[in-house]
């Protein structure tokens, strides 16, 4: 109890307190149905704190994108892409994750980042920019992956456009996962991208 | 104007009246964003009006998806794909004229059925099954469309997941379109749609 105290006087903590309440709010009720008075109740905090560290809900939502959905897409993609042997292992390993972590969990709360896209693309010019800047790193990671293998040179796939298409593939799929409630359409767009990346990558061999 | 007074007398074209402002700003604002006094002073009705058509708010959500998100998805997909030569000539003019009309607007309203799967699937099960059965139909018709083609049962790719796995790379494409506000996400996964798609079409020709 006063190590929890004394965490809320330490301006630090209390900012990441802040920006994790924000985020899980945001995840599971949206950015719109999550009033200011939710995010003090629930970091049990008072308005002029809050106000201290985010002076408009907006400066908070940027926030939240910057430093909590960023790092998630880092997380659950960027970081196994870049691990994994090749581009096609680390896209079908983050996709697999996250179905196996719906199934696990029996609900789908969506991608952090696509749900957040829908919801202020259109409101507001910064949180558009912010936005857009987390996809833009999130398909260059798949292109950079792309580019570094030899093999994947030789299928003649341009691999931004490979980025663009796996991340829009992945963030269509996770809307329809969360529209039904299962890890489905997940499965089967991982399926699909195996299916239609690996008989392109064959494609080329035949002909030698 | 007499007219317009007219039509608010009749019930039929009163109705209709609310959802096309509802159906306009969930699109534009998002549902939870929209009041229902929004909804009155937009269409120019009273409460009582507006209840006596949508009891809650929820009831007028089912029926925007129903009856105008619904036939939005059967106009733009649905109708073309079912008219079309090939499914993939088919799923391609789908693409290509939502990239046209968001690149002759100037900005992305994004997909209306995408928009309120990520608003409302967590918070309601009759809003979830309600959009779910939109994306059921849309990933069905594409399917059916797919099983109809002589060329497409020879490439041995089943029918429904190619329906769930092109539904998912537009909405993915749209969702990345509204974060950026133009239309190459479209445009790019169109093209790397026909690149996969073709290939694996030409592959077992090869064979022959």
């Amino acid at each position: 109890m006063s190590q929890q105290r004394k965490r809320s006087y330490d301006p630090v903590a209390l900012r990441a307190r802040i920006l994790d309440v924000a985020f899980a709010a945001f995840q599971t009720r949206g950015y719109h149905s999550t009033s200011t008075h939710d995010i003090m109740r629930e970091a049990g905090i008072t308005g002029g704190a809050l106000h201290h560290h985010f002076p408009t809900k907006k400066s908070l939502g940027v926030a939240v994108i910057k430093e909590r959905v960023a790092p998630a897409v880092e997380e659950a993609w960027i970081a196994p892409v870049r691990r994994a042997p090749t581009v096609l292992s680390g896209i079908l390993g983050a996709f697999d994750a996250v179905a196996a972590s719906v199934d696990e969990r029996g609900v789908v709360l969506g991608c952090p980042l696509n749900n957040l896209a829908i919801e202020l693309s259109l409101m507001d010019p910064e949180l558009q920019a912010a936005v857009d800047q987390v996809f833009k790193s999130w398909r260059a990671a798949i292109a950079e992956k792309a580019r570094s293998e030899e093999s994947f040179a030789a299928i003649k796939m341009s691999p931004d456009e490979l980025g663009t298409f796996v991340v829009a593939s992945y963030s269509g799929a996770i809307a329809m996962a969360k529209a039904q409630q299962n890890s489905e359409p997940l499965r089967t767009c991982a399926r699909q991208l195996a299916f239609l990346l690996e008989n392109r990558g064959r494609a080329p061999a035949r002909r030698s």
